[in-house]
C-alpha cells in the first residue's frame, strides 16, 4: 500500500474523470485547481464529450490515455465512481480520490454502493481516498486536489481531517498563523483508507515531521492504535477529537456515517498511545506549529524570560494549570544573569525571569536570554516581547542563540498590529529560522505545553 | 466622581506634563499619539524647556495655561508625578493619568509615594488613573492617551485591563476580529480608581453597551461586587481572571502590587454577581463581540442551521458540553421547513438543522433560516456557511431576517481565505448590520454561549 500512497500523494500524472468545461461542475473545479495552483506533472482530463478541457487535451476514457496514470480523481457521481474504480484497475492506476457523496452516509442504497467500491479496491489493490471527501492538498508539490480554493504552501506538517468544513477552518487558521501545513488530507468516509493506513504512510513520508488530526471517530480503533504505536516514537501526533457530547453522535452519523464513540474511552486510549490531545481548532494549529517550526525538545522543563510581568502572567498561569515544570535556574545561570543585570533590584531572579523594562532598555535582553537558554535545567525557552517603540522585536541574536543551543525557543509577541509589515516580515524571518512566534498568550502556552507533553511521552519518568 | 471621569475619558482639553521633543522620552510618545491619532480637542504641552513641542505652543507649568484643562497626562517620573497631582488641584483639573512606574509595586519607597499620591487625590477630589498604567484609548473621540501605537476605532465595547501587555493582546485580537472596542483602559495600580469605580462610570456611559475586563485581582472586592450588582442588570460584563494558579501570585505581585486572591472564591462570587467568565484572550474578545454586534437575546434557546454536518459539529459539540439548550423547533416551523425543502430526505429535520448541500444548491438556505429565526422556541440563531464557490456568503436576506425578527444571528463562516477582499468586505457589511461573523468554530460557540449565559443570568429559572 505504501507505493500506492506514494502515487496518491506525490503523483507525476493525474487523470480527472468527469473533467468539464462547465464551471458549475465538480470536474471543472477539480481540473481548474490542478492548473491554477501549478501542479507541474501531467494532467489528463477524461470526458468523452470534450476534445479539450481548460486547454488540455481530453481523453474519452482512462484506458485511452495509453499508460497508467499515478492518480485518478473521480469527479463523477456515486454510482459512476464505482465504475471508475474498475477502470482504474483495468488501466493499472493504483490510487484514486472518490469525491462523490451519497454513499453509506445516506442509508441502504449508499451502503451497497460503498460495499461495491470496497470490493473492487480489495480485489484489485486500488487505494481509494474517500468517498465523500474534499480530496487532499500536497503543497510541497503545488498540488491542490480538492474543490476548495485554498492557496498551497510548503511545509512539514500533515493534517488529516474527517470533515472538510473543520479541515477548512484548520487550513484557514494555519495560513493565518504561518503554520507550515504542507499536506492536508480529507479522509471522508474512510472506506478503503482509514486513519490507521494514512498514519503509517505519513510516518515514513520524509517531508512530514508532525501529524495533526481532526477526528470524529473510527470503527477500526485497533488499527488506529497500532499505527499510532509505530509512528509516535518517530513523529509527534496532535489530535483534536470531536463528538464529545453524546448527542453529537447524531450529527456525525449524518455526516460521514461513523459513530464517534465514547469520548472517555478515546481519550484514555489515545493518551496511552502518546497522542497529544487538544481542545480546539486554534490549539491544534498552534500545537503543530510549535513542534514543526522549533523541533522537538530534549526534555520538558520550561524557562521563561519577560520584560513584562503582566504580559506573561497568562502564559505562566496556563502552564501552571497544566502542571508544566518551570524549574529554578542553575546556580551558574543565576550568577550570570545577576552579573549581566548588575544585580538590579527591579528584576525578579526566578523562573519566569521578569527583567522588567530595565533589561530591555539597557539592551541586556538577548544576553540574558542566552544565559537562560544555555541552562542545564532548561529544555524549552519562552521569550516574551512587548510591542512598543522602545521594545524592538527579537533581533538576530535570538537566531544565533537558537542555532547555538539547539533548544526550542518560542516567542510570544504581545500585541502586534498586523498591518505593520515590518513586524510581519520580522516574524517570517524568525520562523524561517526555527523560532515560532505567537501573538496571543494562550497560543504561546499551547505550543510550550505541546512540547512538554511530547517530551514527557517520549521520556516517561522511571 | 462621575464628572471627573467624564472629563477623563471625554476631555475637550488635555495637558501633557513632561511633553518633549526628545523621541526617546515618554512625554514625546504621549504627545505624538494625541496628535497622530487625531484628538480634536486642545492639547497643551507642559515643559519649561521648550517654547513648542511637536508644533504646539508649550507652557512652563499647568497653572500658566490660564484655565483648567479637563485631563492632565503626567509623563514624568514617580516622584514628580506626586507634584503634578498637587498642581492639578491648584489649577482645578479634575482628572489625571499617572503613567510612571516605581510605586507600590517596587517596595517601601514606592509605597510611600503612592500613599502621598492617594492622599492628594482624596483631599482634593482629583481622579487618578494608575499609577503604573499605559493609559487609555477612547476611539470614539479619536483619543489615544497611551504610549502604544494602536490604531483607534469607534465601538460600543469598553475593555479594562490590569496589564498593559494582556490589554495589548486584547486590542490586537479585537482589531483582527472586528470587535468594536471603543474604550480601552489600563487600570495600572488602581490606587485611586479601582475596577469598582470604573465599572460604575462605564455603567452610565451611553457609548458603552458591553464591558470586558481582564483582571488579576483587587483588594476592594466588596466595592467590585457592589458595582457589578448595579451595572450588570443594564449591561453585560465579560471577565477573564488571571492568576488562577497559586504560584502566579508571585508574578502578579511583581507586576502591579496586588495579590490575585483565591481563584475559587473569585469564580464563585463573580458568577453570583452575573459576570460572564471566560478563559482566554480570544474568548474574551469573541464573547464581547457577539453581544456588542448582535445585542442581547430575549432568551437562551439556540437554533442552528447548517449545510455542513462536519463544519458545524464542533460548534454543536461545545454548546452541548456547556449545557446550552437547543430545543426542538415548533410544529409550525417544522412544517414550514419541510415544505420549503420539499421534504427532501437528505435533510436532518432537527436542531441543529442539517440541510446538507441540498438546501444550499437549491437556494433554500435563506428561507429556511428565516423560518428557524421566527420560531417561538428559538432566541439565538447560528447560521453556518461553508466557503466554496458553490456556497455564496450570507446575502442581504440575512440582514432582512435580522431586522425582521430582532433576534441575534451569529454567522460561523468556515475557512475564509482572508486576503480575499470580497469576503472581508461582505463580513464588514454583515457586522455593520448587526450580524457578527466568526471564522473558527470555537469562536462562534463562545459567542453563542455568552449570549445564553447572559440571558440565563437576566432571566433565571424560577
Amino acid at each position: 500500500m505504501g507505493n500506492n500512497l506514494q502515487a496518491m500523494f506525490n503523483p507525476q500524472s493525474i487523470a480527472v474523470v468527469g473533467a468539464s468545461e462547465d464551471n458549475g461542475k465538480l470536474g471543472y473545479t477539480i481540473t481548474e485547481n490542478l492548473i491554477r495552483f501549478g501542479f507541474p506533472g501531467e494532467i489528463f482530463p477524461i470526458n468523452q464529450k470534450y476534445m479539450t478541457v481548460l486547454g488540455r487535451k481530453a481523453y474519452p476514457s482512462l484506458s485511452s490515455v495509453g499508460k497508467p496514470v499515478d492518480l485518478v480523481l473521480s469527479a463523477v457521481g456515486a454510482s459512476a465512481t464505482v465504475d471508475v474504480a474498475e477502470e482504474c484497475s483495468r488501466s493499472r492506476s493504483k490510487a484514486m480520490v472518490a469525491y462523490a457523496a451519497n454513499f453509506r452516509e445516506v442509508g441502504e442504497d449508499g451502503r451497497k454502493l460503498e460495499a461495491a467500491l470496497n470490493e473492487i479496491a480489495d480485489r484489485t489493490g486500488l487505494s481509494v481516498l474517500g468517498p465523500n471527501t474534499p480530496g487532499f492538498i500536497n503543497g510541497n508539490i503545488s498540488l491542490n486536489a480538492t474543490f476548495f480554493p485554498f492557496r498551497v504552501q510548503k511545509g512539514n506538517v500533515a493534517v488529516m481531517t474527517q470533515s472538510g468544513g473543520v479541515g477548512g477552518g484548520i487550513y484557514y487558521k494555519a495560513l493565518e498563523e504561518h503554520m507550515p501545513i504542507g499536506l492536508w488530507i480529507g479522509v471522508g468516509n474512510r472506506s478503503n483508507l482509514d486513519f490507521g493506513d494514512l498514519i503509517l504512510y505519513l510516518g515514513q513520508d520524509k517531508t512530514v515531521d508532525v501529524i495533526g488530526i481532526y477526528m470524529e471517530g473510527t470503527e477500526r480503533g485497533d488499527q488506529l492504535v497500532s499505527s499510532l504505536a509505530r509512528v509516535i516514537p518517530r513523529k509527534p501526533v496532535v489530535l483534536y477529537k470531536a463528538g464529545r457530547a453524546d448527542s453529537a453522535d447524531r450529527l456525525t452519523l449524518s455526516h460521514t456515517g461513523s459513530l464517534s464513540g465514547s469520548q472517555g474511552i478515546y481519550r484514555g486510549v489515545l493518551k496511552q498511545a502518546g497522542v497529544i490531545q487538544v481542545d480546539s481548532v486554534a490549539e491544534l494549529v498552534c500545537a503543530c506549529k510549535g513542534l514543526a517550526v522549533a523541533g522537538e525538545p530534549k526534555g520538558e522543563r520550561i524557562g521563561m524570560v519577560t520584560p513584562s510581568g503582566g504580559g506573561s502572567i497568562i502564559v505562566f498561569d496556563l502552564l501552571m494549570e497544566w502542571d508544566c515544570l518551570l524549574p529554578q535556574f542553575s546556580q551558574d545561570t543565576d550568577r550570570t544573569i545577576r552579573r549581566i543585570m548588575k544585580n538590579a533590584n527591579s528584576v525578579v531572579y526566578k523562573n519566569p525571569l521578569d527583567l522588567t523594562t530595565t533589561g530591555f532598555e539597557a539592551g541586556f535582553y538577548g544576553r540574558v536570554a542566552e544565559a537562560l537558554a544555555m541552562d542545564v535545567n532548561i529544555d524549552i525557552i519562552i521569550a516574551v516581547f512587548p510591542i512598543h517603540k522602545y521594545f524592538p522585536p527579537p533581533d538576530d541574536k535570538f537566531i544565533e542563540i537558537r542555532k547555538k543551543v539547539g533548544k526550542p525557543i518560542i516567542v510570544y509577541w504581545i500585541a502586534v498590529d498586523r498591518p505593520n509589515h515590518e513586524y510581519e516580515n520580522r516574524r517570517k524571518v524568525l520562523e524561517e529560522n526555527g523560532i515560532p512566534v505567537f501573538l496571543l498568550p494562550e497560543e504561546a502556552a499551547w505550543a510550550a505545553r505541546t512540547m512538554a507533553v511530547r517530551s514527557r511521552s517520549m521520556h516517561p519518568a522511571p
